[in-house]
C-alpha cells in the first residue's frame, strides 16, 4: 500500500508534515510506504540530523506549491507541478492508493472534480468529520461544509456513504444513521429535512434511527453517523471548535476537552470521490499530520471506495 | 406596569412558577405588579405558610390548562379559559403590558398569531435567545427555531429587530449585527446566506459587520446580534445545551459553564409580535421563572414594541 502525503501543504509545512510522516512511520507496518510529494531539496535538508533516512520513504518531486490564499481553480490549472496537482495525478495513475493533504482545501476539491472525479452515481461528494461521543466513541458527521445547499437525494447518499464508512472503517455491524433536525417528530424541521425524512424512513439501504437533535451530541450514543447539509454541518463543527477554544482560553483541565482537539483525528475524509482523499486542517501540527496519514491508511485498508461504489446503485 | 405570568405553564408549575414570582417580587420596584394567571385555589394553598400575601399580586382565574403534550392549535381553540388563552386576552385588552409563560410553546405561538398578531409589516416573528460571549457579555441570536425556512427579507427584519433590542434593552449605542455564515467572505455560504449578505451589505437600517462564523461564539465580541434561519439557530442553541449538559455530567467546575445555563436568562423574547411575550423553557425552575419575569419587565420598560414598530417601515 502506498500513501501519498502532500509535504508542502499546511501552514507549518514542510517541517510539520515531515515530522508527522516520521511519527506515522513508527506506527505503520512495513508494507505501507509513504510517498512524500514536495521539494526534494528541502526534504533532504530536513533529513539531516534526524533519525531517518531517505530509504524509508518514496519521493516525488513537486516544483511548485499552491499557497493557502490562492484561488483554488486558477491555481490548480496554473500549477500542474504543484504538490496537490501531482498528488491527484499519482492517484489517478494508480501510483498511490490514497492521498492526504493539509494544503489549500479548495484546490484539493478542484483536484477531485477535475482529475479523479466522483464515483459514478454520486450526486455530490461530502466532507466527513468527527465529533466526540462519550468517553471513547465518535460521531461521524457529514457534510461538514462541501455543499451548503444539499437536496434530500444528496442527504440520502450521505447516509449511505456514512453507513459504509462506519461499517468498513470502524467495523460496526449495523451503524445507526440519524438525520440532523430540530425536533424528534417526523413533521419537524425545514423543507429539506422533512422531505429527507420521508425518503429515509422506510429505506433498506441503511439503518435509519430518525431525527437527531444537536443537544444529543457529545454525550449521546443514539446515532453513529449524523447527516445534514454542508451549511449546518459546518456550523456544528465550528461551534464545537469554539467550545474547544474556550476550554483552552480558560485552562479547563478535564481530559474530555482533548476529545474536541482535531489533531487527534488528523483529517477529514472526502466521501464519494473515486479515490481515497483526506483533507487536513491548515494549522495541522505533526501529530495532526500523523493522524491524517493513519486515517488515510485505514480508509485504503478498508477498501472503502469499492464498498461505497457497490452501495450506490 | 403589569406583567402577566402563566402560573400553570411549565413542567414544575404551579409550584415553581409561584416561587419564581415571589423571587421576582423581591427584585422588582413597587410600581411593577405581577398578574398571576391560573387556578386561584391552588394559588391560595401555596400562599399558606409563605412569607407572602395575596395583596402583593393580582390574580386572574383560569379554569383550564393547556398541557405540554397537547396539539397547540387545537388546544388553543378548545380551551379559551386556559391560562395561556387568558394571558393573550389580557394582553390584547391592555390589562397587562407583557406576558411570560413556560407553558406549551406551540400554543403560545398560536396565541401570537390568532389573538395579538404580529406588528404591521413583520413577515415572520422570531424567537431570540442568548449565548454567553466572554466573561460578561451576551450574544443575541435569532431566530432560534420559529421559522426553519427563512428568506433573506425575513433575515433582514430579524437584523432590524435584534438591533432595536440590543439598543433599547441592552442600551448599546450602535449594536453590531452579524450574519451567521460558514466563511468570512461575501461569496460564502448557501443561497439564502449569500442573498442575505447582498441585501444587508450597504444597508442604513443597522450596523452590519458581515459574516459571523460559529467558531466565534462564546469568546468573541465581534457581533452583539447574530441572525440566521430558525433551523440553524435551533441547532446552535441545542449544541450549546449539549456542552452545558456535558459540563454537568463531567462535573466541570469552571464557573463559565454556568453562563450556558438557560436559567440565568429565564426566557426567550418573541420579537415581531404586537405585544411583549417571553417564552420560558418547559423545565424552568423558580430561578428561571424569576429571570423570565425580569426579562419581560425589561422589554416593557424599554418600550421595545413601539421601537420595533418604528424601525419596520
Amino acid at each position: 500500500m502506498k500513501i501519498g502525503l502532500d509535504l508542502m501543504g499546511g501552514d507549518f509545512a514542510p517541517e510539520a508534515t515531515f515530522e508527522g510522516a516520521l511519527q506515522a512511520l513508527k506506527e505503520l507496518p512495513s508494507e505501507v510506504r509513504l510517498v512524500l510529494i514536495g521539494d526534494e531539496k528541502r526534504l533532504q535538508k530536513m533529513l539531516t540530523g534526524k533519525e531517518a533516512d531517505s530509504g524509508q520513504f518514496d519521493f516525488v518531486q513537486a516544483d511548485d506549491i499552491i499557497e493557502m490564499g490562492e484561488h483554488p481553480a486558477k491555481a490548480f490549472a496554473a500549477k500542474p507541478k504543484s504538490s496537490i496537482s501531482i498528488g491527484f495525478q499519482l492517484l489517478k495513475s494508480g501510483k498511490i492508493d490514497g492521498f492526504s493533504s493539509a494544503g489549500n482545501t479548495g484546490a484539493i476539491l478542484v483536484g477531485i472534480h477535475y482529475t479523479i472525479r466522483t464515483l459514478n452515481g454520486i450526486i455530490r461528494p461530502a466532507i466527513a468529520t468527527f465529533l466526540p461521543a462519550g468517553e471513547k466513541d465518535l460521531t461521524l458527521l457529514l457534510d461538514a461544509g462541501l455543499n451548503p445547499d444539499s437536496k434530500p437525494d444528496v442527504l440520502y447518499q450521505y447516509a449511505i456513504m456514512g453507513s459504509v464508512y462506519a461499517k468498513s472503517v470502524w467495523g460496526l455491524d449495523n451503524p445507526r444513521i440519524g438525520l440532523l433536525n430540530i425536533g424528534s417528530e417526523e413533521s419537524k424541521g425545514n423543507l429539506i429535512a422533512r422531505s429527507t425524512y420521508e425518503l429515509m424512513k422506510d429505506n433498506t439501504d441503511f439503518n435509519f434511527v430518525g431525527n437527531f437533535e444537536a443537544n444529543e451530541f457529545f454525550s449521546n450514543k443514539r446515532a453513529d453517523v449524523v447527516v445534514c447539509d454542508g451549511f449546518v454541518g459546518n456550523v456544528i463543527l465550528k461551534e464545537a471548535e469554539a467550545f474547544y477554544k474556550l476550554s483552552k482560553q480558560r485552562n479547563f483541565t478535564d481530559p474530555y476537552f482533548e476529545r474536541f482537539n482535531f489533531e487527534n483525528y488528523g483529517g477529514s475524509p472526502i466521501l464519494g470521490a473515486s479515490y481515497v482523499v483526506v483533507i487536513g486542517h491548515g494549522i495541522s501540527n505533526a501529530k495532526a499530520i500523523k493522524n491524517m496519514i493513519l486515517q488515510t491508511r485505514n480508509m485504503v485498508e478498508a477498501d472503502l471506495i469499492n464498498k461505497i461504489k457497490k452501495a450506490i446503485k
